[in-house]
C-alpha cells in the first residue's frame, strides 16, 4: 500500500491544466469529480476490467467503465480482432466502408420498427443530426426534451432566457456561446411528469418540431407518461427521438426502449455501440429519415471503417454471450452491497441511476469528503472506484467479491473516523456539477 | 479490360440506397458525383495509394485521397504501428489518454502563437466548438464566415432568410432543419473581397462575435484582404477562427496560415490530422480558449486514444519525410498534365483548387458526360479517378506517369468521339452540387 504513488500522473495532469482548458474532453473524466490529487487521471494500459495507470499501478476498474462506452470491457478480444483487421487493411479510403451497410442492416434487424440508418462518430453530434432530421421533417423548430443529450447548440439553447420561459427549474448548463435568438427553441420537461410535459407542449404551440427523451432515468417510465408522449407525437406528426446513447445495450440487445414500451420514430446510439471505438448511429422510420436529404449532414470522419467494424463485432458478441444478463447481475450485487454495507456501518447513503449504471452518495454534508476518501482508499487497495459503478461484461463475480470486501473496510473506516475524514484526505474532496479546474 | 466488373459493389450500393438516406455519410463520397453505375463506391482494402474494391478490382487511387484525410496514404505503416499499439493495449478507459496532452504540446510547438488545445473527432463538430468558444469569449452572436465549414447548425443558419439579409449570392445549402430564429446569426462573405467582408461586418454591427475563414481557396489571400480581417478582428476583439480542416498539413508542417501570413486566434484541424483515423483539434490563444470553461463541451468519444496516437504519428512522419515537398511536386505534375493534355487534345478544361488539391472540369455543356467517361475509362485502366486529384505522400512519380499516360488516352478518345461520349457511358453523367439519390 505504501508503494502506491501517482507522481507521473500528477505531473502530466499539471501539464494538461496548462495546455487543455478543462483538462479533459469529457466532463465526467475530470479528476476533481473523484478526488483531485489522488485520482490517477491517465492510463497506460486497459484490458478487460483492468487498468494500469501512467505510474504502473494496476487497478480493477470499478468506476465508470469508460463512461459506459466499453460495455464488454477494455480491448475486448473479439472487437479488437475486427478492428485490427480493418487497421491492417485500411480504415479509410476514397470509397466507403461496406461495414456501414451491414451495421445499418443489423441495427434495423434489432429494432424492427426502424427502416433506415445514418452514422456519425460522437454521441452529441449524432443527437444534433437526429434533431436536424426531425426539424427538417416537421418543418417546425421547437424541441421538447427531457434528460441529458450532449453539448450541441440545439440542446444548450434551452438555457437561453426568453419571455414566457417554462420549466426553468431544469436548467443546469450555461448558455454562454449560444445565440440569444435560440431562446425558446428547446424546452425541457421532467421525466414521468405529465404536467411538466403538457406545459412544454403548450409553450411550443404550433411550432412543436421534435420530442427528445432518454428511455429511462432514475426510474422506469410510467405508462401514463409514455402514453402522453406517444399521443402528442402521433397527433401532431412530431418525430419522437429516443436518445439511447447511455441506455442501449445494457438491459437488452439494443435500445432500452425495446423492453420499456417506448415507440420512437428515431433512436440514437453511441457509447456502448463501438465498445470504446468512436461510433454513433441514428436509426428511424423511413418517412422521417429521408428528410435528411432535404438538409445537409456530411463529414469525412464519419466514413472511416473502424466505427462500423467495431460496432458489428460488439453487437455480435453482446448478443452471443448474453452480456446483458451478466452485467445486470454484477450491477445488482454492487447496488445491494452498497446499501447493505451502508446500513451495517451506519452510513446514510443513497444509490441512484438504473441497472447496470449506479451512482452512490451520502445524504450528509460530508458527501464530498466521504466520496473522496472512498476513492483514495480504494485506489490504495487496487480499485479504480468512486461514487459510481458502471458494469462491464468483463467484470467477474470474484472481482465484485474483492470490491465489496474493500468497500466494507472503507465504510467501517468512515464510521470509525466520522468527523475527521477530511483530515485524512490526501487529495481534494470530490466535485459535483460544473466548476472550473483552471 | 473486359474483366472489369463491379457487380458486388453495385449490389451493396442498391442495398445501401434502401437503408441509408443519401447512401453515404459524406456528400463527397457519393458515387453519383463520379458516375453512378460505374464508380465502385465500396472498398475491401486500401494500402498506400492502392485500393481494392469489393469485387477485387485493384486501382491506384488518383481521386480524392480519402477526401484529404489520408495525407500520407492508406494504412500508413508508421501511423498504423502507433494505432495497433493502442488498440492492443486499450483505446478507451475510465481514465484519459496521455497522448492527448502530447498532441496538444506538439500542435502548439508547430503553431507558436497558440497556447491551448481541445479535441473532438469530426471536423464539423470541432468547428461548432470553435464557434462556441468564440461566441462565449466575445459574448456576441454573429459569425462572419467565408468558405466551407461542415454541416453544423451555426453554419447552415446563414441560409435562413431574414430582413436585411446580405450576401445572398453565396448560399448553396438548404436551411431545412435549422430554426428560423437563427436567421442572421451567420453571415457569409467572399474570399479576397474586402467590400463583401465590409458589408458583412456592417450587417453584424455591435453583435459581431466571430470571424471564420479557410486560409486558402482557389487562390491565395491578398494582403489587403488579410489586413482587413486582422484589423476588424483586433479592433473589435473578435476571435478570428482559421478553418484548417482541408488546408493543413499540405503546403507546410501544420496550418497553411503559417505560410500565408494569416494571424488567427483559433485554428481548427481534422482530415489530415489523423491520416484517416477520426481526430480533430481546436487550438488557440489562452485568453480565448479558456472561454470553453464558461460553456459546456464534452463527449465520451472525444476521449478515446486512437485519435491522438494517430495524429502524433502522422505529424512525426509528415515532418520527418518532408511529405509536403513530395505532395506538392506530385500535384503540380497532375495539374500541368491535365492542362497540357487538354491543350493537346483540344479540350476546353479548367483546373481549380490549390496545390496539392486540384479539381478538373470542362468549360463546355458536356462537362458531366466527359467527367463520367473519364472516370469510367480510368477505372478500366486501373485508376480510381475523376474530376479531382488530391495528392498523398504515398503517390509515386511512376504512378503519376501511368496516370497521365492513361489520361492522355482518354483525352484523345474524348476528342475523337466528341458529340457521342454520352452514348459510350456505362453509367450516369457525373453529378455536381446537391441532389437526391433516393
Amino acid at each position: 500500500m505504501g508503494e502506491w504513488q501517482i507522481n507521473k500522473c500528477l505531473e502530466l495532469q499539471e501539464k494538461a491544466q496548462n495546455l487543455i482548458p478543462g483538462m479533459t474532453q469529457l466532463f465526467s473524466k475530470r479528476p476533481d469529480l473523484f478526488s483531485l490529487g489522488v485520482w490517477p487521471t491517465y492510463f497506460k494500459e486497459a484490458k478487460g476490467s483492468h487498468v494500469i495507470d501512467l505510474d504502473g499501478n494496476e487497478y480493477v476498474d470499478c468506476s465508470c467503465g469508460g463512461i459506459g462506452a466499453t460495455v464488454l470491457g477494455y480491448a475486448d478480444e473479439d472487437v479488437n480482432r475486427a478492428v485490427a483487421n480493418v487497421v491492417a487493411t485500411g480504415s479509410a479510403c476514397s470509397l466507403n466502408p461496406p461495414e456501414e451497410v451491414a451495421l445499418a442492416e443489423k441495427l434495423i434487424e434489432l429494432h424492427p420498427w426502424a427502416d433506415m440508418a445514418r452514422f456519425a462518430r460522437s454521441g452529441g453530434e449524432a443527437m444534433a443530426i437526429a434533431v436536424r432530421i426531425a426539424r427538417a421533417y416537421s418543418k417546425r423548430d421547437v424541441v421538447l426534451y427531457c434528460g441529458y443529450h450532449g453539448c450541441m447548440d440545439w440542446y444548450l439553447a434551452s438555457n437561453v432566457e426568453y419571455p414566457g420561459m417554462v420549466n426553468k427549474e431544469l436548467l443546469g448548463f450555461s448558455s454562454a456561446g449560444i445565440p440569444k435568438a435560440m431562446g425558446g427553441t428547446a424546452i425541457p420537461f421532467l421525466f414521468n411528469d405529465v404536467e411538466s410535459f403538457r406545459r412544454a407542449v403548450k409553450a411550443a404551440g404550433e411550432n412543436l418540431g421534435a420530442i427528445v427523451l432518454e428511455p429511462i432515468r432514475n426510474f422506469a417510465p410510467t405508462q401514463e407518461f409514455m402514453d402522453a408522449i406517444h399521443t402528442v407525437a402521433r397527433e401532431t406528426d412530431t418525430p419522437f427521438i429516443m436518445d439511447e446513447i447511455t441506455a442501449a445495450f445494457r438491459i437488452c440487445n439494443g435500445g432500452a426502449h425495446l423492453k420499456l414500451g417506448w415507440q420512437p420514430d428515431v433512436a440514437v446510439f453511441a457509447k456502448a455501440l463501438g465498445n470504446g471505438y468512436p461510433m454513433s448511429a441514428i436509426i428511424g422510420k423511413r418517412k422521417v429519415m429521408v428528410a435528411v436529404q432535404d438538409t445537409f449532414t456530411s463529414s469525412t470522419n464519419w466514413t472511416e471503417r473502424i466505427g462500423p467494424a467495431a460496432a458489428l463485432a460488439m453487437i455480435e458478441k453482446f448478443v452471443r454471450v448474453d452480456a446483458s444478463t451478466h452485467m445486470m447481475a454484477i450491477a445488482k450485487r454492487v447496488k445491494d452491497g452498497w446499501e447493505q454495507l451502508g446500513a451495517k456501518y451506519n452510513q446514510d447513503v443513497h444509490v441512484t441511476g438504473s441497472t447496470p449504471l449506479w451512482h452512490l452518495g451520502w445524504n450528509t454534508p460530508d458527501d464530498s469528503v466521504n466520496r473522496a476518501f472512498y476513492t483514495q482508499e480504494m485506489l490504495k487497495r487496487g480499485y479504480l472506484a468512486g461514487g459510481l459503478f458502471y458494469a462491464m461484461y468483463a467484470h467477474t463475480h470474484e472481482e465484485i467479491d474483492g470490491y465489496l470486501a474493500a468497500t466494507e473496510e472503507i465504510f467501517a473506516m468512515v464510521e470509525k473516523y466520522r468527523g475527521t475524514i477530511a483530515d485524512r484526505l490526501i487529495g481534494q474532496p470530490a466535485g459535483k456539477g460544473f466548476k472550473r479546474i483552471n
